[in-house]
Formats: C-alpha cells, structure tokens, sequence
C-alpha cells in the first residue's frame, strides 16, 4: 500500500478512500491479538474525514486518501491521547501541527498507536495495553518507542505513520519492521500538540514503506509553526548529493552487534553496497558521539521526561509502569549544576563530532546491532533497552537529522537496518542518498 | 589615543612604542589612588613586545604598539589571573585566544583591569582591590562588571581593552565613561584562556574611544576557535546598511530611568538622531526581553556561575565577597528541574521577541537607565545593580549582538549611552550604524 500506487488507484476509480478504510478495518480486527492500536478509530469517527474527501478529486490534494496511523503522544482531535498511561488520558480539542497539515493535504488517520509509556523506551513492550509484537515474527519485540505506528505500516493497516523520536523512537521500529524511518532534524517537523518526552530533543518521525512515501510525507509535514519555539525554519539550499562522496563508519572497534553475527555481516554488506555507489567509506573515531549518547540517560536530560510526567508521577505514580518511573523518577534528583556541567560536555562532543566528521557528506551506522525477543526484553528490560540505543541516543543531543533504511534480513527473516545521518537540516539530502541505496539494494 | 593616530604617528616617527608605554606607567602612576589595575605591566613585563615591534616596520601590523588593558579574568601569559578574588589566583602559561590575536597583530598589553569578582555585577564596586572609580567623576562607580577596562579607556592608559559581557559588564562600563562597547554575538570572539561567569552565555567584550577603533580589534579579535566549544562562525553574509531603516525602541511605559529626567531627554534625543538619520522609530512591545531578563539571576544559570567558583566556594566561601557569595551560591540550590522550566520559558521569549522584532532592522535602548553614586550603591549594592541590568540582561540569553554608543551628557558631565542591538552575527551591521549614528552626533 504505497501512496502513489493508492493515489493511482483512486484516480483511475479502482478502489476509493471507503473501501481502504473499511478493508484497514477489518486488517485491524484480524490482528487484534497485536496491541498496535490504543484507540482505532470506528467507522463514525472516520466518517467526516470520508465525507470531506468525497468533496473534491483525488488530484486535488497530495495525500488525499492516504491513511496514516498516530503514535498516542501526538493530538488527533476529538480522540484520547495516552502516552500509554491510561491516568495520563487527555481528549484535545485540536490536533496536532503535523497532524492537522496531514489531515488538510488529504491523509486519513487510522488510529492512535501504541507506545512505550510516554515514549520512555526503544522496546515496544513498556505498555499497559501490552507489548507491541513485532510485523515479520511475533515473538520478538516490535522495537519503540514508536512500536504502533511502525507495526501498523509493516502490516499494511496505513500507508505511513507518525512517531516520535528522542532517543532512537523513530529509527529502531523502522530497523525491527524493514521500514524507511526519517528523524528530522530537530525542530523541521513542528511538535505542538506532541506530549514530550524530552522537549529540548523531541522530534515528530516519520515512518513509510518506501522512500518516496517519506519524502512525500515530509514535504506535507515539514512547515515552520510559530507557536512551537522548538520550531525551526529548514533552510531553502540543501546541500547536492553528488557522485562521489565520503562517508563516515565507526572504527571497528566501535561497532557493537551484541554477539549477532548476521547484522554484523549485513551491516558490511551495507557498507559495500554504498561504496559499489562510487561513495568511499571512511573509519572515522566516533568516541565524541558514544560518549554524547552516554549522556542521554545519565545526564539531566531526565529531568524534561519528569517535568513531562509531573503530575502523575507526584498523584499517582503506581499509575506508571515500574521500569518507566525508575528512568522517570531520577529527573527529579538532577541539579542545575549537573545540567551545565553536562552541557559543557555536550558541547566538546558536538565540537570533536564536527571535527571527525569534517569533509564527510554523511555518516553510516547500524540503526540498531541486534533484536530481541518480547521474553529477552522482559527477563533483563534496562540492559537490553540501553543496547538498542548504542547507536541512536546521541542523535538529538548533538543535532543531527537522520534517516534509517532497511538493509537486508538475517536468516530467521527479521529485517536488519542502517541509519544515514548528517548536519541538521541535511534531512532532504539524506531522503535522496537512501533513497539512491534502496535502489541499489534492489539490482 | 586613537589607534589610526598612534599608527600615523609611529609610522611618521613622532613617537614610538617605547615612548608610549612609558607615558601610559607614568599616567596609571599619576592615578594611583583609583584601583584600576590589578596588575600593570612592568618596565620588565613590557619589554619583550617592545623588543618584538622594533624588530619590524609600523606598518607591518594592524595594531602596532597600539597599547591595551586586558580585564583580569582574560589570561596574559605569564601574568597573573585573579578574576578578582586573590585566593584564586593563577599563572598561565599561554594567553587567552583572543589576547594571542590582538598581540599577534602588534598590539601591547598594558596591565590586568580591576573587576567585579568573578564578573559579578554591574557596578565596579565589588572587588577586594577596590572600588574603581569613574573616569569623570570620581564619586560615581565605574561601572562593571568589566570596570578597569572600561577607565583605563576613558583615562587613555589604553588605546582599547577587553572585557566580558554576560549581563552587560561590556556595555554598563562603556555607557558610565563614554566610550563604544562591543557585546559580540555569542561565541565570535573565543572564550579560551576566560575565567567563566556564565560559561554558556559569556562574551569576550571591546571596549574603544570610538566606532573606527572598536572595528579595528573585532576584525583582529573575531575568528572561530575550534578548542572553545562554545565558538561560533560569524557567516561571510552580513545585512546591508539601507538608507531607510525601522527600529524598535521599548514602549514608553516599558522605559526606565529610575527618576533620571535628563538620562530621558537624553534617549529621547538619541531616538531622535536615528529618526534624523531617515530612520523610524516603531515603539515595541519589549516584554519578552523584559521577562528574559528577570530569568538572569533569578534562573538557573547561576549554576554556571556556581561551577566556574566551585572550588573557592567550597573550600574558602570566605575569600569571596560577600554580595558576590550570596549570588554565586544560589546556583548551588537550582534543580535540572528549574533548569528545563526556564529554558522552555527562555524558548517562549526568544520565539515572542522574534514575533515583536519582524521586521526591525535593529533595536535601540538605554544602555542603563541612570548612574549611582559609590556611596549610593554600597548602601544598597543588590538592587541598584538590578537597575543597571533592566536594559542589558536579556541580550546574552536571548542571543543578541550588541553595540553601546555615548549619546551625550547630563547636566552634571556624566555620560548617557544608548544599545543598539540585533540578531546573531549583526555585528558588523551595528557597528556601521552606530558609526554612522556618532557622526551625526558629532554634527
């Protein structure tokens, strides 16, 4: 269910936006063992955005028909949101910025997707609705946070989806589901109406099936919003993508796979495919971003996630899960002192990143070095999380934009993954140097 | 002492370098009794860069000879840094980033100027080695917190000096001894070899007898540090000069002068030489910067100021004032909690002042609102420092570039100043204004 061939479909009369949204329905209904969804939404409730389409031609709007899910942290209008914490439960008057552009350029929204409470997480387990099965073989974990929302495209229930994307919510469900997974740079995607997780680093993600729908999506996403003052304005000149270039891989030494041999092979595969391209691969010392990602979790940075939670951790805490409030409650123990000196910190890593980083056009590493299964996670639930994030934590923290593709299966048919990641604001280049991969990767 | 007369005269023969530092001893001897250096360079101290300029002709180097003070907590090689406070006296060994660049380029250092301690304050009374006085009249306080700098200017024992700006050490001073102040953009001029007051907010600041001179050590002194974290680019664009330009001034109820009629009619005369100019005046509303403000001290961020006095502040509370103590060690109290919540309010004032400054071309304020005596300010140090911050503490945290011009006199011979300031990186654009605002003055 790629968005040009849908919008193929309802130029040409084949299907219409109706018939999709009943099938997705009923695509919900057979997989209702999965908790992908905190709230589908019901037939009357899709009614008026049916009603709205059958108004006008399906070329008048980019997305018209397209159904798309939304992680339960971004405002659907008129529908609850959770952040997975039925305490926390709140019904917005307006949607989301990003939803509303959606919703105006045609999207439908299918429902609002499980998460791992209040987007804490990189498992997809960390839920009261319970955990989030992974698309290709249940037994394993769907990756999070946004586990809903990249579940729900690999299953073919939208077209794309919108996650978060803090710490790696964006890019290790994409990896887990062989989905395309673009992480703004932080800021481009507008996060008003997006309950925080951490706000200072929040960003609204994108998942799609392939790299046209992300682009296609993004383009409708992507607008400056006054009223968020994380919003910033994306540059008009975006670096070429030219046909010689030079990317940056962790030293050897670096790369961790957790003792999966398979992603290690298939990461090196990536790597060659990108150099059978005429780009060249450069070993390049990523200390100052593992040391950043390091920060994430250790520093004060958990402070936002408690100010995020405040009144329900204060009024009800045993509203939320063990694991969730043990990482949510140390906000509450950081200093400002702590703040500043981990700011110092931050900012010798951002300036030793630019400087391993310099005269490269884009760095690659693994989205993730390995999966898990559900029972893994839930028999060492903070361990296992925290290798999910080796590769992703430091992202926001040293603001880069990023995008994760698939790369490949491991024997058992679980899709492996590869970020390609970049300056802020290099979101459009990194979407067209993805997009010349996955065509490689096909022949 | 301007530099374009020093150099003519050096060039022509007139005098020399060695002529010039010893009439600049024999002055700072002459006023002995104003503590304005914390240490002057010796006969001794001096002569290596005297041996070093007569090894090469005067017109070889930008600033040859042109003798400068440097605020004693900017490193001098060799020389002692106190930052005001003798129990945290050092030596360094190499000279701050941006001193090594003004010697490079010929200039000589005069001595290490007296301060508030730690860069605390705004009033130039707050310093173990005395309160330094003004430069007109000797009953009212210098100004701070870059105070030495600032008289040792006026008083022509320096052609120019260094201060730094977190609060508005770089502009108070400049408006208390009518000279021009140069609050850079954050980060164009490196920190390097700096005690830090607010590390994430600090300025390396110029202070000069007039716009040509003050433009001459930015272009010698800016230049991106890759070993300061916190240094920055200043882009190749800058925004043109038009003949036609609209800027904000404070909507009459947001002005201040603390019962200072003449320092009103002044500013008012000041709005009215820009309008002179071509230039229109549009009263804004300036409570974002305003509310920014009261976030300074009130704010986390005297963490920072408690980080870079840590160990004095542990081990000798009572080496530091005790005015200064009582700040510096609120920093100790803010949680990463207060941290945040302040950050997302500074996100929502910066977002706001953007909104009221669309299309200005600059902004004008008072440089401070009126002038205290010595006497006055010891009877009430903390609030009427407070006053002095009204129009100056916003512009760091808000990421303004800043530039204080004289704008005349009171009846009584003290000076009144005006800011103009601008986005990041608009430096040079202010300086061009300003230098053209000072013509106009000059009739």
């Amino acid at each position: 269910m790629t968005i040009s061939q849908l919008l193929n479909d309802y130029k040409s009369g084949t299907t219409t936006p109706r018939e999709v949204m009943a099938q997705i329905r009923a695509l919900i209904a057979e997989h209702a063992e999965n908790p992908i969804f905190i709230h589908a939404l019901s037939e009357a409730e899709t009614e008026p955005y049916l009603e709205r389409l059958e108004r006008v031609s399906p070329g008048s709007l980019p997305l018209y028909g397209v159904p798309f899910a939304i992680k339960d942290n971004i405002d659907l209008a008129g529908v609850p949101t959770t952040a997975a914490c039925p305490a926390y439960r709140y019904v917005p008057e307006a949607s989301a910025f990003v939803v509303e552009r959606l919703i105006e350029a045609g999207a439908i929204p299918v429902g609002k997707a499980n998460l791992d409470q209040f987007a804490t997480g990189l498992v997809g387990t960390r839920s009261p609705y319970g955990a989030c099965r992974n698309s290709i073989d249940p037994s394993y974990i769907s990756g999070g946070s946004s586990s809903g929302s990249a579940v729900s495209v690999a299953l073919e229930m939208a077209a794309f989806s919108l996650g978060t994307d803090t710490a790696g919510s964006g890019r290790v469900p994409a990896a887990f589901n062989n989905l395309v997974g673009v992480k703004p740079s932080k800021g481009v995607l507008s996060t008003s109406g997006v309950v925080p997780a951490c706000r200072s680093l929040d960003c609204v993600s994108i998942f799609a099936l392939n790299t046209d729908d992300a682009q296609a999506v993004f383009d409708v996403a992507c607008a400056f919003d006054a009223a968020d003052p994380y919003s910033r304005k994306m540059p008009e000149t975006a670096g070429a993508v030219e046909k010689t270039m030079r990317f940056a891989v962790p030293l050897p030494s670096q790369l961790k796979f957790f003792g999966d041999s398979e992603a290690e092979a298939l990461f090196s595969a990536a790597a060659a495919r990108f150099e059978s391209m005429g780009y060249t691969a450069i070993e390049t010392d990523f200390s100052p971003m593992l040391d950043a990602a390091n920060l994430l979790y250790s520093g004060p940075w958990v402070a936002e996630r408690y100010i995020a939670a405040k009144q329900i951790m204060d009024e009800q805490p045993e509203e939320v899960l063990e694991v969730t409030r043990s990482i949510i409650e140390q906000g509450r123990e950081k200093s400002a002192v702590d703040y500043f000196a981990a700011e110092y910190r931050l900012k010798e890593y951002k300036r030793q990143s630019e400087l391993v980083l310099e005269g490269m056009d884009f760095a690659l590493t693994p989205t993730t070095g390995t999966i898990y299964t559900i029972e893994a996670v839930n028999a060492d639930p903070v361990q296992l999380n925290t290798n999910l994030g080796y590769y992703t934590n430091f992202m926001n923290l040293l603001d880069f934009s990023a995008y994760a593709v698939p790369a490949g299966f491991r024997s058992n048919g679980l899709p492996f993954g590869v970020t390609l990641f970049g300056d802020a604001f290099e979101d459009r280049r990194l979407m067209e140097i993805g997009k010349a991969y996955v065509e490689v990767s096909r022949g």
